[in-house]
């Protein structure tokens, strides 16, 4: 078997209906991709390459369903597919170059995908490069297809991969982290705080279980959105009707993909909306922009209640992973919550931008896909290895500064709050009102009023008798 | 008994635990609701009434389930159950003042209804109005609660009833006549256009059963979405702990809200979350935004296939509803389209600032409530109005322009792909290139090419054939 | 003079182009308006109220050049500026009913103007209401005239008169207070905090110069942007190329409102761009967004900075406006800071919609002003009124806790920083480390590091040495 | 002179105050670069590469000012200043290889470039690597220095010179081609479009000269926000107060600065807004932004006036770069145009996540710097490299389809407008809405009305006669 790659230098005369170009010899790819190369030299954001090893996988599916119909002659499916299984495997990745601003369909990289598998199957047969036979991009590797319906089908691939096999094992694994820290410290009151303000007392473990509750949803969330993606736009062809492939394509072909990945794919139930659309990856999107919004919660507590050490709340204790300052020796910085909040933060511009370019569709196709795939893509990415930055270096080294919690407990007034279903909000408002103004003890400012003796305060103002029932809250 | 209304004039009297206030005397409202009018006439933005009608719900439920657990005199929970019923009832929407921008936990508005309900209560068993005798605002109205977990159900509430009595009905009629329109004319053949450019072809009613599968796919999104309501934060009062409520009491009060409303309410499973978070409230937006997204699609497709009426598409015919033009006579306009696009684009906004708010929340409480129910709210009550007039007055009088449907059809040079599995992608390229650069038919440039008889032309390139099956598409 | 107002009762029937349409009898409106009315109830959106206010100096401004060019009989133009004078003075508020979301040009809210305007001048005429006659909507009232010259024209003046008017004193007057607390407060010195963890110090007065010259710099570039409201697309009419106005007609017009106003208004240099973009408007909430930005970094210092009263920061105290809890009694929280942080999320959301809407401009029209002008007008309203309760209700009345401030100094092991020249960062930096690790004081570090005699380590950390230079800081 | 690199394998081992790391012993970083890569390998993002050149410039006038100052040794200041200039230069690009996701103070850049310089000076000065002498990476490189002040300098820097040597050249050469364009199709008359509906005539070259004048006004925009960033934070050092940094330091860096680069740098007036907002950016990214939403207009108006090309608008001819389908043969696309409106919708969602992150500064830093600058100079990069590509690929080739042009003019209904202030604006909407029902010309439908006769008609309706005043329209 002729091994991956192209022993030439120079240039290589490549074609298709526009004329000849030269590409680099040494590179799979054709015309089309050249072009692309020329005119859309644009930054430095590429396609991402997952993008391409979905495409792999929608590549070689169809290769097999054309075969099993009878439309493309065994030999050539069987090249087809090594080049494809080459491509799912990364060992193409070098010959998908092109750019993410691009024509909106996606069309050039499909290209790309056609014309490196086209190519490298003529390689593999023994044929010339270049000479689109037997192995043509379009005719053969492109059969039965569109950019409009497989461009769809690799983002939704591609994108499930990413949520499955990068997203939320990271984020399972900080809920689980953060929830083993919540049972860890159930016991240990702590002062609430509402509206930044001293408020009633709860469990350090309570707190930390409101932070595991939202992933837990978020999480969800995420396993409904992803659900979306499970539905393939291949088979509607270019604008949806199917023309050029055969009855049943796009089943066979969603059948055959649950087949090789274990997901059970499904042809999407209207291929007019699966084109003209991109609702369930703008859907997807916001489900990961929910993560964003919970990890922007979750990181900005946990920095608050580290802040300090000494002029701080001080809570809590984060790791010290690094010199924080290069002018303030000993600093340390709660980093990692950080670096998650910035990522926060840019998640929603990216979910701006994905809801924005999916509203701008025209009749049968929205053509603003590389923009979202790019984005959705970016987002996954930087929450996934975000939290599990956050997890490892910040989370699991995370330690309590106990005595600075009791101490906090011990001086709230808010604790009189306790005293008002006995005594009434208004005599218990004007018991911490006088506290804070004399800066004394919420027992003696209690004790003053004259409205509670002090064995009825020590009763009933025990700050672990007011924190309710675990994880659960009341 | 006693009607609605204090005969009145001038000002009463009212205290709370800062000092006493002169409210006008005609108004059921206390010092709290005074204090904050005073303090936070910003704009013209009030509290939306409903999230009123909601709290009137959760007032009558708690005083209830307070009532049924020994806490509140029967007597007393007959009058508040009577006076949340009139709130309920839109009856106390005059006593309902305060502005959005107040406190972020919604204390204000809270407490505005607990003085409201005080006083109505007091007039109802002949006391003292201010007196907050024998019906406090804090001690009975609110009894076991706080704005902090109250305030989120109401949210919940409020934002549940507009979802399901208001946006989905129209959401649904739009669809259905969608839908309807997409059956009546599922075999009339029209051109498709990718990247604007001519494509090959599909059926009107194909076309619009994209839009209808759109619209579909958002209803389902919005009723996962709207789950995430059911749970309510009631019975966390003040962090999450419950504190001051006695066990069971969230629980209780979710069943009767149950009861009370026909939906499926349940207590929260985390209170902590559930105060210092809004996750699910973003969530549900971005749903809504899922469904601002797609409408944006519809109403831009159909604006642009009805532009003209004689140097645009003019495929499509809407009703002329209004005169479009204050200096050009007789000029027509796809208003409803428009509007319909500016509420898409206000949705994405109010998203943006839901998201924002949501991602703010501190420690035990995100206190930027009041801007999170103020756009939601908003959302969906311009969504389903806008929805609903879209219907009305432009979708169910759209008309097509069958003449100019066909003869586009009969013009495009893009049939040519048709040719391409019989002649190859390259050869049916130079045909539709050659047709296109000498201005020819598409038929007298296959033919001018050798590749195709006409016999062989004639019975590929039937664009009745193009089209494939029906509502799925390929 | 015939004062305001139509004593009928029932409806009277006015009548456009398409046909007739009834009224109510007591309303100057007619029948584009009804229509309007009745396709576009959305919501309760209104149009805002300033924009017909602006559109009275149009009317008028044009009137009066109409005139003057022998185009309008003197005595229609007398009855005509008068009636403009009316809407100007918001005497004639009532009879503009319509809504937001309309036709995306604004045409039914200009029609709307030009209905009222024609009807109350006939009735000055002691004519025939709804006759047309001898004052038309159309033929007179926007004689040369067009919605898509004449609404953006509108948009500009009206967002001018908030911004002046409103907006910049506001911002103005918060800037003077932090500037005169900041002078008030120079030479208290204060921890600084970076990353939310202790800093080296600087004064109180230094930190709240820091806020006064961000709203400085917020100021000075709201000056720049509504530069470019000054010029105005009156002139242009339907499309640009101002047909059916005479020649010089939009110079004239401006002047002539440059006069009225006092502003140096001008006529826009490419009618093509002021007809078929909003790129100005859109730069001026830009500005203002900016200075949302300032104000949710300023607001959020304060209340983090007031945060306790016993388990914060506790530096500030905020004036206690009201009571902060329907359960926690004697809590106070920073109510006026939360509202403008939400003002100041709600103004991010505007931006986003208000910018989306200005990309979606078409050919000689952006047909997405009407939710431009709506989102642009509440930004600047709840931002002018929110600094303006902010600033009475929070600002001014903001204390210092000295003794907390003086504390916080004395104990931060940050002040280690003014070692690291003397004794290089790497030495200075374990000092830091093993001050916090061994919860001992700086000094005490310092000196068991043998590195610092006790009078070089109080010669050299001295925190009021190390503040620097006042308002410029360094 | 040693070169650069150096010339061996495995690791070397370096220290920071945290202790030692072991380095690649290629590589110039020293332990806390290498702690970082280990920490915040996050995505994909690093850091961009002009950062670093930007931080080579403040080192480099750093130097030479605390060399001027006595400060630091002149042997020591020489090899610091040559190592910068080579950071300048770009030729220590492969060892900057932070990621963006880290410290949000930037502090892990400024110490990255601290360290390479460090050690590059020591191997000039034929020290040992990872010694930190007699160059250490705090003491020397960051005298007078602190990332909190020197990160927002290096960030100004690089997005002026983004701006000035790359966005605004290209924009400037889009604008001048448009204008250009313009002046040649001056005289063409075409139909107006407003709402997508036929309206009355203007000119191609009228057309055109809107989005010049659109254009122009984004650069002028451009130019006042770019103003804002010559006002450099450095001379604060660590939170405003230019602690160890001696007086007058950040007056003679920005001096030295302005020298080095011809660009007249300031010291910012408050050092504390300095260093706690990110204020001048966010509002240089707003200008962006109002340059993505001028060419989503521009590029949108250019695609449906190509729009065909039989089934379109086909105004316009744009250039065929490539093929536009994978299964359409002889398909062309408006690419570029496609690829700008994605790239406007990526800066409108770069632009969210900026201002966002503007706002979360806290007291004496904002630490979301990393983001905002990621997102600033990527907005920069895609916008200024699309524009160079729309240029050169679709705007410079474009041409008329004049035939069609002329053909859409000749058959408008809308040129009835002319007739309005001779018969009135009702007759005149009768005859255009007699023309659209019957389908007659508008010649026809006036001439069956009575109103006018065929000589007016003639005289009046003359599209040439319609089109206003060049480039200025009316």
């Amino acid at each position: 078997m002729t091994p991956i790659g192209i022993d030439a230098t120079g240039t290589r005369q490549e074609f298709d209906s526009l004329g000849t170009v030269d590409v680099p010899a040494d590179r799979y790819w054709g015309a089309q991709t050249q072009r692309s190369l020329q005119h859309f030299s644009i930054g430095t954001d590429r396609m991402p390459i997952e993008v391409y090893h979905a495409y792999g996988l929608v590549k070689k599916a169809c290769a097999l369903v054309n075969e099993k119909a009878g439309r493309l002659e065994p030999r050539l499916a069987k090249v087809i597919v090594q080049a494809a299984e080459e491509a799912i495997a990364g060992e193409l990745d070098e010959h998908f170059p092109l750019f993410v601003w691009q024509t909106g369909s996606g069309t050039q990289s499909n290209m790309n995908v056609n014309e490196v598998l086209s190519n490298r199957s003529i390689q593999l047969l023994g044929g010339q490069l270049g000479s689109q036979q037997p192995v043509g991009p379009n005719d053969h590797v492109n059969m039965g297809q569109s950019s409009n319906d497989t461009f769809p089908t690799a983002m939704h691939i591609a994108t499930l991969d990413a949520i499955d096999g990068h997203l939320v094992p990271r984020v399972k694994a900080l809920h689980d982290e953060i929830a083993a820290k919540s049972a860890q410290w159930m016991d240990i009151v702590k002062i609430g705080r509402t509206h930044l303000e001293d408020a009633v007392p709860l469990s350090v473990g309570q707190e930390w279980s409101g932070w595991a509750a939202q992933l837990q949803a978020c999480l969800q969330d995420i396993d409904h959105a992803r659900a979306g993606l499970l539905e393939l736009a291949v088979g509607g062809t270019a604008v949806g009707t199917g023309l050029n492939a055969p009855a049943g394509f796009g089943h066979d072909v969603a059948t055959t993909l649950a087949g090789l990945t274990g997901k059970p794919y499904v042809t999407a139930p209207n291929k007019f909306a699966a084109l003209g659309s991109l609702d369930p990856i703008v859907r997807a999107h916001a489900a990961v922009r929910g993560l964003a919004v919970a990890l922007m919660k979750i990181a900005n507590d946990m920095r608050w209640l580290a802040s300090g050490p000494r002029c701080g709340l001080g809570e809590l204790v984060l790791p010290a992973n690094e010199p924080g300052s290069s002018i303030m020796p000993g600093k340390v910085n709660p980093t990692q919550c950080e670096a998650l909040v910035m990522i926060a933060i840019q998640v929603m511009g990216n979910d701006a931008a994905v809801a924005l370019a999916g509203s701008q569709g025209n009749f049968e196709l929205n053509a603003m896909r590389p923009v979202i795939i790019n984005n959705v893509l970016h987002s996954i990415r930087i929450l996934a290895d975000g939290c599990g930055k956050f997890l490892e270096f910040s989370v699991a080294g995370t330690t309590l500064n106990e005595e600075r919690i009791a101490r906090y407990v011990s001086t709230s007034a808010m604790l009189v709050t306790a005293l008002s279903p006995v005594i009434g909000y208004q005599n218990a408002a004007h018991i911490a009102e006088d506290a804070v103004a004399r800066d004394i003890t919420l027992r003696e400012a209690a004790l003053a009023s004259g409205k509670v003796t002090g064995e009825q305060f020590d009763a009933i103002v025990d700050p672990h008798e007011m924190i309710g029932h675990g994880v659960a809250g009341a």
